[in-house]
């Protein structure tokens, strides 16, 4: 449901992945009707299986990445950068006019650990406005840690920085992060910005692997 | 005083700004002996002279940045990202061989707020290295609250990430940022991803520009 209790259908393109399963099983929880896209729809049905209990009594299906985006509301684009030029010019048409949230991190990992990627764009958020030039391009859940999204059992206590150049989808990914208990949504700016995030996440990565731990990222002494 | 509580000698490189201050103080006050530069001897001076009672009885004097980086044992560049590449060549000479410690971060103003420059080189710490080819550069601090430094009658509770290539510049870093009292350093790999921590500081001043406020980043959820 959104603030006004609104069911909104949400297409996850690419959603098989940790964080992608973690936000389509969250947003169905919170009343949502979420279709969660793959390539390859036994791929989606899998993926949707594999949340099994957790995803109990919600409106959670999986199906191909067209149907996800040719029936939502809202897209979330969580497929890694590597496929996100691959990927997204062919799901243009369903998704104009349209609220899309990318998740993607310009990152990738190679012999040295994880590294930034340099997008011609600035971001992957950018690069996402820019292959899908009709749709409203909101940007979110860099850093979430998708192991507390997948803990339906307990409150996912984590920021997200929530980046836009539109207004609609600023509302949009906004309100649908404040849908998850006990995460909370911070409005940090342009579209342009969302490149720290990504970034960030890179050096996320680096220290847990260092560390051997799962820690993310929380804003301190932030007050409205 | 080190961890073997040996003193050492650090020069600030445009000391002068909030962060330059703020680290300078905290260090002073841990037992170092601090030449906080500038360009301008008298700015050195008066940017002392503003810490007034917090650097009493330290061992802090304004120099010139050259006079900084002669006599220092490890330096810190805090200069704006702009002045980098003009300030650093003419100190390359005295600054061979040495720990530096880049706090610069990669980013700037425009009219529509904080933006993150694009460097050539990945990133302004990597950008340092290149400049000061026989230093051995670690970056660090790039997230740190200047108000929680230049506040000394409380603790600066707060993170900084450390990336180094290099192991004896990443060591001193971190045992430096371990001096300040509330100060946690934390291991986050080569150089390259201190792109990392300097495009989050740009997220950060959008955010605290946004809200009003002075947040700052933690990182949860970690044990080593």
């Amino acid at each position: 449901m959104d603030s006004d209790g609104a069911q909104t259908t949400i297409g996850f393109v690419g959603g098989t992945g940790p964080l992608g399963r973690g936000l389509a099983v969250r947003l169905a929880r919170a009343g949502h009707r979420v279709l969660l896209g793959s390539r390859d729809e036994g791929k989606a049905a899998a993926a949707v299986e594999k949340l099994g209990e957790r995803a109990a009594g919600t409106d959670l299906v999986g199906v191909t990445n067209e149907r996800a985006c040719a029936d939502a509301d809202v897209a979330f684009v969580t497929i890694p950068y590597t496929g996100q030029r691959q990927a997204l010019p062919a799901l243009a048409g369903p998704l104009g006019g349209k609220v899309v949230v990318c998740c993607v991190n310009a990152i990738e990992v190679d012999d040295r650990g994880p590294k930034v990627v340099r997008v011609p764009a600035g971001s992957a958020a950018e690069e996402c406005q820019d292959l899908l030039a009709r749709s409203r391009v909101a940007a979110a859940f860099h850093t979430v840690p998708a192991r507390l999204l997948l803990d339906v059992g307990n409150q996912a206590d984590c920021d997200t920085f929530v980046f836009a150049d539109d207004e609609p989808a600023r509302k949009a990914a906004f309100e649908l992060a404040t849908d998850i208990p006990g995460m909370r949504a911070i409005d940090a700016g342009p579209l342009r910005l969302s490149v720290g995030a990504e970034a960030a996440t890179a050096v996320l990565l680096a220290v847990n692997l260092r560390y051997g731990t799962r820690a993310h990222l929380r804003v301190e002494d932030l007050e409205r």
